[in-house]
């Protein structure tokens, strides 16, 4: 899965046309689904009425809503409900879940509360969270001990856990420990090697560009083609490391401007910013040198 | 000034009778002003229709405009250009700006150029920000080169900083660098060293209950009773020290609880949680062994 860029107008709002091509190609060249709206798609920089629109507008232009994976996580419990609610009335097939992300040092059980709340809030029988474990970011992890709680809570709603800390122990210790429990890398590093541990998958910013390798990674292992799958992985490794020496979001949107000769495509929105253009250049060099190209637009 | 507390209802909604009874209180008993929706606040836990009807249930009972300091900071800009224009609309004496909290490791670039979007988009000659400096919990620090940077930019805007560091050299340091910037102390400790300095003295926690500690820390510091005001930093440290061992917000309406006989004051909304019955009673006994009140409700 990619965890799908946004991209944005003259007036740095989310682009809807421009947002459901992407989504499309994405599905077109490998994507199982789509997380739109988490970190890689800058969805904290966005108001909760902009999130619940774009997601409107991609099921309007045609993005089929089982498709979808939205980062539905805020600081606040009431923002969080409304997001989930928008994501399941769309027909989502989950949620992707940040905890609250304000206040460092919370307790377990607060955490825990917090979830709680949205779950009952929501109150939908059919509701899927997939928690989002990030606390380079979020400052708040999402530790075992409170993944069991929530799964003995809520054993049909709680699906698995996004994890993006990049500690690959981690993600195998949660995938022995909670048969069920999705394990999803954050990082494309891993994809291969938490497939083979057991895990679900990946869902990634590099995806955005690195789409159909991925695709291939997962497809050669599915066949049981071991040998090809890892030189895929090594490939999809090394493009990964290329482009995340660079903030990630910029480079994305670097890379796909030039790729669609598309300079629409760069806009941030503050806080982030545009790679300088020694990195733009740098960065395409590197891709260049790799023979990295993404897949060819419609 | 209090970080004002939120007192919440039995849907954890913010309580507007008890919020006004307590700013108040406050201001008759030393507060010279009400740092409103804040960390101590829960403010990040409110949804930002939640914390624009607090702000008018404020002054619908009676609580001066002038005498608010609104904490309006959020990720996304469009949502700080909304709660800073209500700030204003109500005649608020300031705001409180914490920047864009959720990405970190971002370029002083996007910050400045988030903190540039929100006072463009709001767009009046009035605004007076006052930056927000809160590493610990917002994981984005502000430096002296984009306060530099701002105040060239904005010099009637950036009317100073809340520097809840608890670094005193950097207060020191930006107090000394920027002339008519205030600085102002995230910590009691720091209330007279700051003074001293130049600085302009405090927005804290502690001070929903030690309110009248701090006014007479100010008071003596004022007449130019130097004695008096250091033996009063004293105690209001000693205060500080024994309260913020716990976690504060808790801690504060725990005491609150306990003073005005009244339990609903306890509730705090997820992540945060109560103290443990342990942790209550450990803070009421410190408190008791320092000889401390808050002042005697109305």
């Amino acid at each position: 899965m990619a965890a799908v860029l946004t991209p944005l107008d003259a007036s740095l709002s989310p682009d809807r046309t421009r947002m459901a091509s992407h989504c499309r190609w994405l599905l077109e060249n490998g994507c199982n689904g789509l997380a739109v709206l988490g970190t890689t798609g800058e969805a904290n920089s966005f108001s909760v009425d902009e999130r619940m629109d774009l997601l409107d507008h991609l099921i309007e232009d045609g993005i089929p809503g089982n498709t979808l994976l939205p980062g539905t996580g805020c600081c606040a419990v009431p923002d969080t409900v409304r997001l989930t609610r928008k994501a399941m009335e769309l027909g989502a097939g989950g949620v992707l879940m940040l905890p609250p992300f304000y206040y460092k040092n919370v307790s377990d059980d607060g955490v825990f509360a917090a979830y709680a709340d949205v779950i009952e809030q929501v109150g939908d029988a059919r509701l899927k969270v997939y928690l989002y474990h990030f606390p380079q970011m979020s400052g708040v992890a999402l530790g075992p001990v409170l993944i069991e709680r929530l799964l003995k809570q809520y054993p049909d709603t709680i699906a698995g856990m996004k994890d993006s800390s990049g500690n690959f122990s981690n993600m195998v210790h949660n995938t022995n420990t909670f048969p069920g429990f999705a394990v999803i890398s954050g990082s494309d590093e891993f994809l291969l090697p938490l497939l083979k541990e057991g895990g679900a998958g990946c869902i990634t910013a590099v995806s955005n560009v690195a789409v159909s390798i991925a695709a291939e990674v997962h497809a050669a292992w599915a066949a049981g083609d071991l040998e090809d799958a890892e030189r895929a992985q090594a490939r999809l490794t090394l493009v990964r490391r290329a482009i995340s020496a660079y903030p990630l979001t910029a480079a994305l949107k670097e890379i796909l401007a030039r790729h669609g000769d598309d300079d629409d495509w760069r806009r941030v929105r503050p806080p982030l910013r545009n790679l300088a253009a020694a990195e733009a250049s740098d960065v395409a060099l590197a891709l260049d040198l790799l023979g990295f190209e993404p897949p060819p637009l419609p």
